[in-house]
């Protein structure tokens, strides 16, 4: 078992082929972390939800931190760590982006149209629609965590 | 398809049969997630990590965020986030504690010490002890997204 570090490719490729990862905000430094689905594209990582506390805080501070794994076992993973800064895709500013960011997240942003929708048939709850964010990355780190078959290969 | 809020016995039963997590924490409203390995036993989260940017920036500012979830599928997921402060487990004070979070933590140290006498066969470096610390537990709250079988039975 050998820990290095990865090469900034190694961690964009892991980004590239995941959709799942840990976005961590701050306010008055009490840090939160959720899971959040995610596209990445170029130097961005495109996100939505619904208001709530990590919007809210976002808004306040926007540097947050973003960390994405491939866990195979307890002890044989990879994880990278992006930092960067939150912009918030509002129409008319954004309106390009957003239409780009809805097409990268279509297959979740469809899945959660359809929880609204359930949900407004058996309530009167108001509509609350999702608000689309992404991340600039301003720095990228990962380690890989791999067996010594591999290292010595 | 549905989002509920979990109970707090919910919580702690995630908490107690799960062994990764995502612990934030933040320095001057940066935050920063890292996956890292814990021990769940009654108001507390044990762990232990060798020196780094996390144990510095959790000795300058003790608030943390501890976020274990338990993901069968991209929209099917439980998600626990406990919210705490960070106790670093010396000797002699916590003494005792820091048997038994070694004790709690077994399995992983134990691998962890494999890894550390294997790089110390290969170079030079100098041997870094691992710190043990716990979280207590101040605030634990879930989200649980069911399906509608699930929740309409």
């Amino acid at each position: 078992m050998a820990m290095r570090e990865m090469t900034g490719d190694d961690c964009r490729a892991l980004l590239a082929r995941s959709s799942l990862g840990r976005l961590g905000c701050s306010l008055e430094d009490q840090p939160y972390v959720v899971p959040i689905n995610f596209a990445y594209e170029g130097d961005y990582l495109y996100f939505f939800a619904t208001y709530g506390q990590k919007i809210k805080w976002m808004r306040a501070n926007p540097r947050v931190c973003v960390q994405v794994d491939e866990i195979a076992g307890q002890f044989q993973w990879q994880s990278v760590i992006a930092v960067g800064s939150y912009q918030e895709l509002e129409e008319p500013r954004f309106e390009l982006e957003l239409a780009h960011a809805r097409k990268l997240l279509e297959r979740p942003y469809r899945w959660w149209l359809n929880v609204l929708a359930e949900r407004q048939l058996k309530s009167d709850e108001e509509l609350i629609p999702p608000l689309f964010f992404r991340v600039r990355i301003e720095s990228l780190s990962g380690l890989d965590n791999v067996s010594e078959s591999e290292t010595a290969g």
